[in-house]
Formats: structure tokens, C-alpha cells, sequence
């Protein structure tokens, strides 16, 4: 259930309703749009009583919910959510492009991709310090030393870092480091991870799981935001189907889906989405006319040598030429690319 | 196996070739170039030696083939195939919009939806006159009449008509209609009826079935091929998936890996792919945006009646924007609309 | 909608009822079961009015079905159906094993495999004469040789003979040979088909299409049953998923599924449904405990040299051994191997 | 690589063999079997020359692996794993049934259905005190009261238990109460929590994930056995795909694959895998027949009440059957039912 008031209500009366709500047992969420503040209710309704709150002060409007989800819904806020990281806007009418590595593998390769990336006006620079992989016997990341090489990255060259955290031990040092914590499609479903990471107030990167429904992406965003983390951007990196041709299938189907049901930005990971380097522009293009508010790129200077992701990863020039495309394609999807050159 | 012949080669030159080829049991396919002559081989290949043929006069090159499908194969024909109706050309740089509602209804529909379209300046009416349906209840088509009303439409209204042929005895009554006979997903490995469309030498419009994989289409076009013609355009419509949020998943990923290794054209058909007609427009632009060298989209003048798919139909004013938009994003991908006004 | 009737009715008002269908333009089935007669009604339902029917001498209920499907359904008739195929009986409490080779190859090769299998009581082979293949180049078949072969094989080992129609023109000649006509995957949604076959009175096997749900089966029998041949057989081969270790995912779910809801006999094809030879004996087991009428598993005296599926195939070692297995199996799931031996 | 030595090996010997392994930054695992021992190694292999392992005392032979799991493969270890709870025995020829509820809901519900799953002989408890659901909203369970109520049930019922742990903060807590720790579906690939239950010694019932490979699982076991934890049951549990008559599709072709590749025993869980209550016993009968060590099986006193999962739930009247045809199938596929009411 849904409480809608006008913006400039007084706050006795707003303190009204959240109280007539955790009366009944429920936990109210205050959610301020552009016109509107509306009022979450999470928790069991079987008593609340719609007419009830009809007649409280400055109660304009009560609507029922029959998605699963509440808090992250358009009909719960209509207006796009909107993330500064400092001083970027993600959202909105704003492209933004994450790039880099998969993995980062040693001081000078971070740095050197970081470089290439800022003269290209790349305001987000991904690179795992912790990687997931299926064996135990694969390459994990750098881990501790990963960190600390995207600390030393972020202050001289000045980018933003998008790096993955893995489990709850280690949220804290990533955190540190990270200006967006990303999480993998093998944890979009790990509970305690999603709340943990929504006690934070760090926007938040959650990728689609392989083979989850874009109603289950969602409901693992209420996770996050019914823990007062309304920072979250969610990602469609391909699902798991019959075709071998390429490594996943890439749903664009998602991005328009998610715009009409969701307030949260939606961004596309074209180089885990279809795995092949030489096609990975082609379903960048696509996604940004899809709808995509951004794109999440592996880029290498050298990708024939990258220790993980080689095949799927654009070198330097290839990345280069794509960016001109989208600057191309921006307008025509009334987009404006967030980079660092054009402020 | 390729032999790479140059294009001036004495026919003389040409024919020994043949029958050297012809003399192992297999059969020659000659596929002229821009530069040079192909000459592609089919059936059991153990007799064939490479080293005999490059003995002989005018041959320059033998490729050993390794895919499954040859004819259709960009090793076999680095060009773009470019298909010519009644003077409105598909493929290469052009950009093709087939438009109509999924079964001609009535004769007042279907004039008034091709009056239309034609004034948008398509160029491609479809419309079903036999309809594959699920269930033996459910509505079928006008059928004979549904042909009546097309032949008509195209001789007043003057716009190609693409419709779809469901099994071989009627394929001579439909192909007299028909500018581009369209083979329906369900029929996508119905081999006897890919086998009968070779054998004319009409424009097929070939749907990916439902779980077919990339590769499976392209053998299925080779089908066709083998029988000569080469006039194939591949269509990706959709396929299923674990998702329900949407009718099927489109996988766009398909178009640049068709672009890569096929030289037949490929269209998109985001009516089916979605299966939301809010959304079609969005997965519209993607497509192009993967490259796609045309769309196939359902339009009604008033979806809400339509007899079948009116949940995924475009109405005239949605459809009339899209194509707006189309004409901006076109340029972006090096492509240009191919309708009626623009010539 | 369904009116059930008792089966003593007298002839006078079962007519009158029919009568009273096709006066609102619909159609009656007539099905007798072992208490009731229930008369099926197909076509559009919108002028057919419940209480009118009660109102008719010796009209004892009138049901109103909601499923898709309604000839095949378990409401339109609660009791198994049973196939009599020159005397061995099908579907009830009988266990049917259908064994042969993928297609036939020679002469030799149908003689030998067949004159092995009646030594193990096996009174169906299976063996394509026409293959659908994805590639136009594989192994096709032998055609007329290949039914010639079959027909010989017939009427020397008195075996009955299952085999695959590829497309319309071949049903006359196919129909000869075969006492049951085998529907492949790629062809359940080829509805021209089905309706041809449903014409003919021979059993049909109707296999599963690889990304068939079981409904749409169930609609694909319904085509065959509505044009009153009721002897259809149901068979799970296998559907298509993201899973690369086997050649198929073998979805034994179908079984108690199409048990509960409709009234055919539904077989197991475990070769196709694994792809692997050495685990076919396992998912045969499955298939029979989870309560399949029947099997068809492919067999052949040389696997190693056979021309198609010779990965999926036993030996007739293996075959032995596992008929030995299911004989001790079948009475634990009140099922009787109908075995010529047995009888 | 793996090390064959004989058993009876002087411990001298087996220890050159693992300090040479250490020499070369690789982990050497002990794995005796019943004739041989064996010694696996992880790490990077570049500096392993097997001929130099040749010439070690007592080494019989040295075999290069392919596969990317090692110590979970057949190849490492040729007889089945056998876990031993307190005093019931897992694996081998032996069939264990696990039952109980989705959730601990009240003491009384848990007391109640574990005195009725006793009198059958089940020894093995299954209810969750935490569980994992895609909704934020949706009941979480009891938690440490849950943990607590089933240590209660243990005790005066005697009992074990099986239930699921969620995180690496409450593994000391369930491992207190648990007898095998339970992996659930959702935390197939959450590798941290992977390592925390390798590094205990309870045994394990790691659950396929939704869309998770067979050899994924295989190389999740491996991460819980290369922190020396051998105890591991792996559990089929239905995979995610096209089909919506069904709430999974149960891939019972996954037991004979990993009965092959692994020496682990493979559990399946029926009421997951189809979702529906009435088809649960069929889709039992057919996992055991399959080759299954084993079932985990949804059971309720009042499964229309039951807060979660009722829908797929047996009661006791079915569940009772279902064991008395149980006790009919083992013996045919060479299986003992291992109950409590045996011994």
C-alpha cells in the first residue's frame, strides 16, 4: 500500500500516517518525488484499512500494490532515481560508460588502462580486486593488493572505481575503496550480502543473475532499498539458454521492461552479454537505443594477455571508435553522455 | 570446399572445374563475386584433393570449409547478397521496414491499414491468409480470400506483399501473391517445404524457430540455397527462454554473429521478440542498432480489435513515430531507409 | 464444453443433442467411455447455453472445460485409451518397448537387428526410411529402399514396423508400411500434418517438440484427434535447455503431468533424451518408474559403424540386460511388458 | 595430475611423493581408496613432470586429469564415497530418504511431523530455521528459535538433522544443531561460504543451482573437498527453463552424468523438481530408478496450512505409500533403504 501527500505537508501530519502505520505493525518508508512524497508500507497488511487513511490530513491519494515489489516501483516513485558520484549524474537523460578491466593484475596495467580510459573522458573505472570464478583452481584477483593499486589509481588519475565485493567479511575494505559497489550475477540472490551492502550508502551495481526473471533483479533491489539504500543501479549481463554460439544471451527485452516498472537506472554489460570482442559494439549501440542508461565495458590495453575475460575484453582503439559511435547515438535516444571532457 | 576462381576465368576454365567436381560425385555451385568466382561444392567430399585442383588453369585458391553450412557462408561470398523487389533493393547499406497486421481480417482492414503504411512510405505489406495457430480452434485465416484481398491491395494500392506459405500444396497459389514468401518459425525445419521455396526463385523470409540455434537457421537457409535460390533473408523473432515477463527473449546477439558469417541479410521481427506493443518501439531502434538490415513489425489500424497479436500491435500513430525516430538513428549505423518517398 | 450422457442412451437423443450443436454452429465428437458417452463440442462456444442442454432427455451433466485442449483431456474421458496394434495392446496397464535402429541402412543391416529384437520379445521396430536432418548434406535416408526393406522385414519376422513421416507427399507410401506413423520433433507444430495423418486411422507416436511445452502437445494431438483418429501416442524426447553435458534435458516431469490430464498413453525416448549410450539403461528405468505406457530406445548390432546416432544407440548386450531390468521393474509400477514371448 | 600408490605404501614414501608436490607450489590430497591410494594435486601444474613422479618409490602410476574438477572425479577416486552419520550410512548401495518440512514453523509442528516421519524409520529430518526467499517480505522463518526447537526434536525424538545454512555468520550456529549442513540452490556458487563449510566436518547437501551446469556443481563440490571436507551429498533439485506446467524442470539425467564423473553420492529432491504435490511420488519412483543415493522430500502433517511450499508438500498418508513402493523399487535397482525400523 501506497500513501501519496502533497509535498509540502506539514510534518505533524506526515508523522500522523507513519504512525497510524507502525501501529498496525507495518514499517513506513518515506519516499519524496517531484510533486509528491509518497509513503511506503512494508510488513503484513491484513490491518490496514485504506478508508482509514483517507481520512488523515493531508493524505491526498491510497493506492494498492499488487507487484512484489513496493520500493522500487514506478508506482511508487514516477520520477528516474538519479545517483551523484561525486559530482557525475547517473541517471536520467545521462549515458554513462563504465570501463576496464576484468581483473586488475598488477600497478602498471591499472594504471596504464586508467590513463587511456580518462583521455577518452571515462569517468568510471571497473576492475575486480576479488573475482568469483566456477574452479577453485582459476586466477581469484589480487584481493588486498587490488585494493590498494585501485586506491593509488583513483587518487592520481582521478576516476571513479566500480569494483566488486564478494562476501560480508570483506564489504568494509572494499567499500573504502569503491565509489560503486558492484554485485555479481552468482550473488543476486546471496540475501545477507544484499542487506548488508544496503546498510551502506554507496550506490550500489547489482547484476542480473544468470538464470533469474527480471521480477526476482527486482525484488533483490527491494532487498537493498527496504534497508534505506536508494542508490542502486541494476544490470542485464545476459541469461543462461540453449545457444552455444555466444557465451550468454543478452536481454535487451529487460531495458524497457525495467524503464516502465522500475525508478531505478538500468545499464547493459554488452562484453559478458554476448562474449565475443568483435561483436561487443554492435550490443553496446543496441543497448543504449534499447533505453540503457549506461554500459559496463571490459577494455585492456593488451586483452590477447589479460589473465581472465581476454576473448570477450575491447582493446584501447576499438573502445575508442565505439565511443564516437555513441556520441553519435546519444541524441537520437535524447541521451547525453556524462563525460569528463564535455563538463 | 572453395575453389576461388578470378572472375574473368575462360568459361572454358570454369567448366573443367565442374567436371572435375561433378566427377567425384559431388555437385558444383557457381557464386559470382566482386572480384572473384566461387565455385562452392556439395556431397561427400573423400574424393575430393586439393592439390588436383590447384593444377588447374584460372583456379587461384582452395579453401577447405569447416562450418556445417557452406553456400551461406561469408567464406563462400564475402559480399553482401543484395535482393532486388520490383526495384526496392534489401541488404548492404539498406534498411527495410515490413509493416501490417498479423491476418488480413477483412478486405476494408487490410486497404485500410496498407493505405496507411503507404503513406509512411513503406514499400512491404504483411499480413497472414493462412495463419499457424496452437491450438485447431483458434482462428486460422481467410485464407483463399485472405489471398484475394492481398492481390488486390497490392494492385491498387501498389506495395509488396509478404506473406507467409504454411505447407506445399499451397505454395503455388501463395507465390503467385507473394513478393517475399515468409517460412514461420514452427516451419523453420520443415525441410520438404524449404526444399519447394528453392526451387522458386521468390524472396523467402526465413523466421529462426523458436529454439533454434544460430547455426540451425543458417542450415536451414542452406536448404533453401542448395536448391538454388539465393534470395534468403534470415529473420530473428524471439526465442524462449525461463522468462515470462515478456513473450519470448529477442536475441539480438544473433545479428552480428549472422553479419559475421553469413552474406545473407538479416531482419528483426521485435513484434514477436517482446510481445508488449509499448516496448516494440524500443527493440525496434536496438536492432537497428545491432545492425539489423530491416524490421518486420505489426501494425493495425485499431489493435484493440484485431483478431490475433493485438496485445503486440503498433497503432498508426506509435508506428508513425517510430518511424521518425528510425530516420534519425539510421545515418548512425550507416544506413538508409529504403521507402517509397525517398525515391 | 462437454455433455455427458449416459451410455444406454437412447440413439434419438444423442442425435438430438448433436443436433442441437450444429445448430449453433459447432461440432459434436462422439466419445464413449466405459460408463458414459460424453460429447465433445468444438467451435466457437458463444451461442451454446449450459441450461438448454440440461433441459434434453437423457443429458445427465454439462461441463465446462477451460483447458486449451479438450478431445485429448482427462475430463472429456476419465478412462486410459487403449490401442490395439494387430493384436498387442497399448496404453492401460501395458508396458510397450519400441527397439530399432535409428534408420535403416541396408537389407542386412533391418534383418539382423530386427531377427535379434524378436528374440527378446520386442514386437515394434523402429528405423527411419526418411530422415529429417539439419544439414542438407547428412544422411537422408534410404527412402522407397528403406520402406522397401521395412515391408520385407514385416512380413518375414512378423514384427511391427514404426517409422517416421517426413511431409504430405509421402503419407500414402509410408502409411503402407508402417502399422504406427511416427510424428518427429521438428514436425509437432507442422499442422497441415497432423491433420493429413489424422485423416489416415493408423496409430500415430507424436513426438515432443525440443522447445515444446507439454500444452502445446497436447494442442498438436488435438489437431490429430479432432479429425477423428483417436490412436495417438505421446512421446518425451527431450527439450532443449543451457545444459551441455547431455544431448537433451529428458523432462520425465511430462509424464505424471500428461497422465493426469489427458487420457493418451504417453512413451519415453530415453536415447534422445540423454544422447549417451551408456546412461540410456538408467533413464529407461527412470522413464518406466515415473510411469511412462512405453518406450522407444534405438538398438543396433554395431553401433560403433552405424550412420546416424550411434552415440545414442545400444547393443544388443546392453538391450538384453535392460529388458531383464525392466521385467522385474514393471510390476512394482502395476505395469505388464507386452512381450510376444508373453503372450 | 593424480599419484596411484598401492595402499600399503611405507609412510615414508607417500611423504617424498607430497614434498616433491610441495617443491613445485602445488597442494598435495591423501584420497585413499579400496585398493590404491591416490594423491591428488591442485595448483599451478607448469613445474609437474610426471616422469620424475614415476621414479618416487612405490608411485604405480601417474595420471594427467582433463577435466577442470579433480578431486570430486571418478578418475581420483574409483569406489563410491560413503559418509557415515551417526551411524546411518550415505552412498553406496545404500537409498536414504530425508523428510520434513519447508520451515520450522512452532515446536509443536516440528514434534508433531518428526514423530510421524520416525514411525516410518526416517533418520533423517529436513526443516529450515532460515530460508532464503526472493521477496524481502516474505516469511524468513523462525531462526534461532527454529534452531533451537530442532536441537529439542533431536534430542527427545532422536532424530538427525538436515537444514540449510544461509551465511557465513550463522555457520556455527546451525552446525551445532545440523548433522548435514544444507547448501541451498541460491548459494550454489557463493564461494565464501563454500570455503567455511569445506573447513568444518559436517557432512554437506550442496543443491544445483536454478541454471547451473552439472559441471558447476562438480566444481562447487570442489571447493568444499579442497578445504578437506570429503562429506558431500550433491542434490538435483530441477533446473530453470521454457516449461510452465511445472515449477523446475527435474534434469534426472544429471544422476547417471555425475554417477559416471564423480564419486560423490547424487540426491534428488522431487518436490523442488516438480512442484506439485500429487506427481511428487511418481518423480520419486523415477530418481531412484534413475540411480539415486537418495531423496529429500517435502512432508507435512497439514500441508494446506504449512507457511511455505504446501503447494509441492506430501502429507503422511502419501508419504507413507510412497515408502512402501520405495521398499518394492531398491531391490530391483540393487538399493538397501537404509531406515531406522532395518536395523
Amino acid at each position: 500500500m501506497l500513501i501519496i501527500m502533497s509535498l509540502d505537508s506539514p510534518r505533524h501530519d506526515i508523522e500522523s500516517v507513519k504512525n497510524k502505520i507502525a501501529s498496525c505493525n507495518c514499517t513506513p518508508h518515506e519516499i519524496p518525488g517531484a510533486d509528491k512524497l509518497a509513503i511506503g508500507i512494508t510488513g503484513p497488511s491484513d490491518k490496514l484499512v485504506k478508508e482509514e487513511f483517507l481520512l488523515l490530513p493531508s493524505v491526498e491519494e491510497v493506492i494498492r500494490v499488487t507487484k512484489k515489489y513496493k520500493l522500487v516501483s514506478r508506482q511508487m516513485k514516477s520520477e528516474d532515481t538519479i545517483i551523484n558520484v561525486n559530482g557525475t549524474v547517473i541517471g536520467g537523460n545521462n549515458l554513462t560508460i563504465i570501463a576496464g578491466p576484468c581483473a586488475v593484475e598488477s600497478r602498471d596495467q591499472i594504471f596504464d588502462i586508467a590513463g587511456k580510459l580518462k583521455e577518452n573522458g571515462i569517468n568510471f573505472l571497473r576492475a575486480g580486486a576479488y573475482k568469483p570464478r566456477s574452479s577453485p583452481y582459476a586466477f581469484q584477483g589480487l584481493k588486498e593488493k587490488g585494493l590498494e593499486y585501485l586506491s593509488d589509481v583513483k587518487k592520481e588519475i582521478g576516476i571513479n572505481i566500480v569494483t566488486e565485493v564478494l562476501n560480508q567479511s570483506t564489504i568494509t575494505a572494499v567499500a573504502e575503496v569503491a565509489d560503486i559497489l558492484q554485485l555479481g550475477a552468482r550473488n543476486m540472490q546471496n540475501y545477507a550480502l544484499l542487506e548488508e551492502v544496503g546498510k551502506t550508502q554507496k550506490p550500489i551495481l547489482l547484476k542480473r543473475g544468470m538464470s533469474a526473471t527480471i521480477e526476482e533483479l527486482l525484488l533483490s533491489a527491494e532487498y537493498i532499498v527496504s534497508q534505506q539504500n536508494f542508490n542502486v543501479i541494476l544490470c542485464e549481463r545476459g541469461i543462461r539458454t540453449f545457444e552455444t554460439a555466444t557465451r550468454n544471451t543478452l536481454d535487451l527485452n529487460a531495458v524497457p521492461v525495467i524503464k516502465k516498472n522500475s525508478h531505478l537506472p538500468i545499464f547493459v554489460d554488452p562484453s559478458h552479454g554476448i562474449g565475443i570482442w568483435d561483436k561487443v559494439s554492435a550490443m553496446s549501440m543496441a543497448a543504449v537505443a534499447a533505453g540503457a542508461d549506461g554500459l559496463i565495458i571490459e577494455v585492456h590495453t593488451n586483452p590477447e594477455n589479460a589473465l581472465s575475460d581476454g576473448y570477450q575484453t575491447l582493446n584501447i582503439k576499438t573502445f575508442t571508435e565505439l565511443m564516437k559511435k555513441l556520441k553519435e547515438l546519444a541524441p537520437v535516444v535524447n541521451k547525453k553522455l556524462n563525460l569528463s571532457t564535455n563538463e
